[in-house]
C-alpha cells in the first residue's frame, strides 16, 4: 500500500492554469481531458469537467460531474465548488461559465473534446465565445512538482523489482503472453493499480517489431526478448525497456546490443537543463548512424511521462513543417513556449533508443531520467549490461 | 491459444457500410475510430484510417497506416489496398478520397474525431464536403455475425472459468487489488489477449459504489463482494459480475440478494426481439420498485458487448429529450433506424440491474445474453444463487 508522499498542489495548479488563460485572452476554460482535470482539482473519476473562470486578478472553479460520483468528488475535489447537475455535465459547466460572464471567451481542449461534443454545446455555447486551444494544461504537467517525481520514482522502482523477479520466468519454450502474465500479476501484488499500457514481451524474430504486444508465440531456443513494461501508482505511470538475450549471442547480437547502449548512454548524457529535444534525440541517433544502425532505428528516442504514458516533451528529431503551415507552426510554437522544444528541470522523460532488424531481431534499452538543476539523474535503477539466459 | 472460429466477413461488412453511405447521400467516409476500423477490414494496430468511397453501385476501400505497421497492416487488412503515406495517416485518406471525387461529400465520425483533427485536415478538407455522422459503423456492428457471437461465448466462458477459480482467493483479510490481481492473472494464464475494463472488485461498505475500482482495502468479516470484470479474446469482449457474501448474511442482505436476482431474470425473459431496449430496462427496474428498491438501482439495466464492452444498443429507459432538440432527436432516431432502440437478433447485451444502498452495501448480478429469432439464450454459465463463503 503506497500512499502519495507529499501533497500534490492542486491550488497551485489552478493558479497557474488562470495565468495561462490571462496571458492567452481568455476569459475561462472547459477542461474536459479527464488527466487535465485530475492533474488540477484530484478527481480521479471516470467522468467530470472542470470549469475555471478567471479575471483580471483573481479565479474560481467549479466541478461538474454525475451521480454515480457524488461521494468521491466530495471526497476528492480540492479548490473547486462540486456540482452534481441534472443535465450533462459539459453543459452544465458551460451553463456556469455563461453566468459568470455573458459572452465570455472560453478556452477548450481541441486535441481532446470531439466534433460531436463541441456541436452537442448547442444553445448553451452560443453564449459563449468557445476557442480551440492545444496543451493549455498539458505544457504545466511537463515540469513535475518534487511530490510528482516522488510518486513517479516510487513508480519506477515499483517495475524495477518487477523485472528482477520475473527474469527466471524468461526461458525459452515459454510464452510471451505468459510472461506478460507474470509482470502484471507481479506489479498488482507490489501494489500497482494497472498497467500504463500494453505490455510488450516480443522475442526472436518479433523482438524487430517496435510495437510487439505479448503474442501466445513461444520463445526460441535463441534470440532478444525485449520486454517493455509500466506500471500505474498513485496515479503516475512508470516505463521501462530491457532487452535479454536466450542463448549465447552472435558476434552481431552482441554488436548491436553494445551500439544501442551507447546511444542509450549518449541520450541520457545530453540531458541538462536548457538542451533542445531534438539534441537529445541527436546524441543517440549518431551513435546508431556511426555504428551503421541509423536506419533501423525508426521511432523517436523518448518521450514525457507522468500522469499518461505520453506526455509532453518529446524527445525528437524537429520537425520540418511543410511550407503552408509554417505560420501556423510557428503560433503553435509561440504559444507553447520554451517548453515544447527545451528541457526544464522538473521534467521527466524516457531516453529509448532502438534497432529493429526485419527477419532477424531488435534490441531497446529504455530507462526514465528527471531534469534537475544541473543535468539529470537516472529514476530506473535497473542494470544495463547484456543479461544472457 | 485460441483462434477465431469461423471467418469473419469483412467484405460483406464493408458491403453494408457502403449501402448505409448511398442511403445517406454520401460518397464516401473516413473511419477513424480503430475499433470500427479493425471491425471494417481486420486491422489491429493503433494507429490507422480507413477511407471508403462508394458511388451508385460499386465501392473502393483503402487503408492507411505509418511505417510501424507495414507488414501488420498488409497482413490483416481485408478488401482494402494499403497505403503507408509519408504524411499524416488522415490527410492521405482524404487526399485520395479527394482524388476520386473532388467536392466529395464524405461521412466522419464526428463521436470519435476531435476537433483539433477535423481543423487539421486544413486545405486537403477543402475540397470535401465534410459531414459529421454519429453511430454509422457502431449501428452495422449492433447486430453480430455467427462467427462475431461464437468468439464473444469463447471470451464469456473464459471469464466464467475465471470466477470459479478466484473463489477460493475471496475471504475475509484479502484486499480487493489482491484478487482483482488473482482475476486478471488467471484470464491472461487462460489465454486472454487483456481485461475489457478495470476490474472492479468492491467489498462490505463499497460494494455499495457502482463503480468500486479494486483498492488495497482488505475485505471486511461480513459483507458483499462485488466482482465485476471482463476479459478480451479473439478482439471480442466479456463482462460479467457476480455478489457473494461474506459471513452469514442477515435477512435484509438476503432479500436484497433475491430482489436483484429476480429483477435480472425478469429482464433476461423479456430480451426476444423486437422487444423495445426501454421495455427490457423496465421489467428489471419494475421488480426492484416492488421490493421498495427502485430508488437503489442507478443505472440503466445493460449495454451492447462485441469489440468494445459499451457498444448499441443501451438497454435503459427512454429518453426524454430537451424540447428544444426533439427535433434533432427525431432526425438522430430516423437516421439510426430500429436499431437504437429496438432488440434485433445477433445482438449481444448485457442484463446487469443492481442495488447499492450508501453506509451498507450492494448487490449487482449481470450476464451476457445473444438476441436470438425467438427470444435470448443466456452466455454466461455461472450460477446466480447466492454463494456464502
Amino acid at each position: 500500500m503506497v500512499k502519495a508522499f507529499l501533497e500534490m498542489d492542486y491550488l497551485g495548479r489552478q493558479s497557474r492554469v488562470a495565468a495561462a488563460l490571462r496571458a492567452q485572452k481568455h476569459d475561462g476554460a472547459l477542461i474536459t481531458h479527464l488527466p487535465n482535470v485530475r492533474y488540477l482539482c484530484g478527481f480521479t473519476g471516470s467522468a467530470g469537467v472542470l470549469a475555471v473562470s478567471v479575471d483580471k486578478s483573481s479565479h474560481q472553479c467549479a466541478f461538474f460531474s454525475d451521480g454515480r460520483y457524488i461521494q468521491q468528488a466530495k471526497e476528492q475535489v480540492k479548490g473547486a465548488r462540486v456540482e452534481i447537475p441534472k443535465t450533462a455535465a459539459i453543459s452544465a459547466a458551460a451553463g456556469w461559465l455563461t453566468k459568470r460572464k455573458k459572452g465570455a471567451r472560453v478556452a477548450f481542449e481541441a486535441e481532446h473534446m470531439t466534433v460531436a461534443s463541441r456541436g452537442g454545446l448547442g444553445k448553451i455555447a452560443s453564449h459563449l465565445a468557445l476557442r480551440p486551444t492545444s496543451g493549455l494544461v498539458e505544457r504545466l504537467r511537463a515540469v513535475k512538482e518534487p511530490c510528482e517525481v516522488a510518486q513517479i520514482r516510487a513508480a519506477v522502482e515499483l517495475a524495477s523489482g518487477v523485472f528482477e523477479a520475473v527474469l527466471p520466468d524468461i526461458r525459452s519454450g515459454a510464452t510471451e503472453a505468459g510472461i506478460a502474465a507474470e509482470i502484471e500479476y507481479m506489479s498488482r501484488r507490489l501494489g500497482a493499480e494497472g498497467m500504463s499500457f500494453d505490455t510488450l514481451v516480443a522475442a526472436g524474430k518479433r523482438s524487430a517489431l517496435p510495437h510487439g504486444v505479448a503474442s501466445q508465440n513461444p520463445l526460441p531456443e535463441r534470440g532478444f526478448v525485449i520486454l517493455d513494461f509500466g506500471v500505474i501508482l498513485g496515479g503516475y505511470c512508470s516505463d521501462m525497456t530491457r532487452t535479454v538475450h536466450l542463448g549465447r549471442p552472435d558476434r552481431a547480437a552482441r554488436k548491436m546490443y553494445q551500439a544501442v547502449l551507447e546511444a542509450q548512454l549518449a541520450g541520457i548524457k545530453a540531458v541538462t537543463p536548457g538542451a533542445k529535444c531534438a539534441e537529445v534525440d541527436n546524441a543517440a541517433r549518431k551513435v546508431l548512424v556511426k555504428a551503421g544502425l541509423g536506419e533501423y532505428f525508426t521511432h523517436s528516442t523518448g518521450h514525457g511521462v507522468g500522469i499518461e504514458i505520453h506526455e509532453m516533451p518529446g524527445i525528437r528529431k524537429e520537425a520540418k513543417p511543410a511550407k503552408q503551415s509554417r505560420k501556423r507552426a510557428n503560433r503553435i510554437k509561440k504559444q507553447a513556449g520554451t517548453q515544447f522544444d527545451t528541457l526544464l528541470p522538473g521534467m521527466v522523460i524516457t531516453i529509448e533508443p532502438g534497432v529493429y532488424i526485419g527477419g532477424k531481431g531488435g534490441v531497446r534499452i529504455e530507462d526514465m531520467v528527471v531534469v534537475t538543476e544541473t543535468g539529470c539523474e537516472v529514476l530506473t535503477p535497473t542494470r544495463k549490461d547484456l543479461i544472457v539466459i
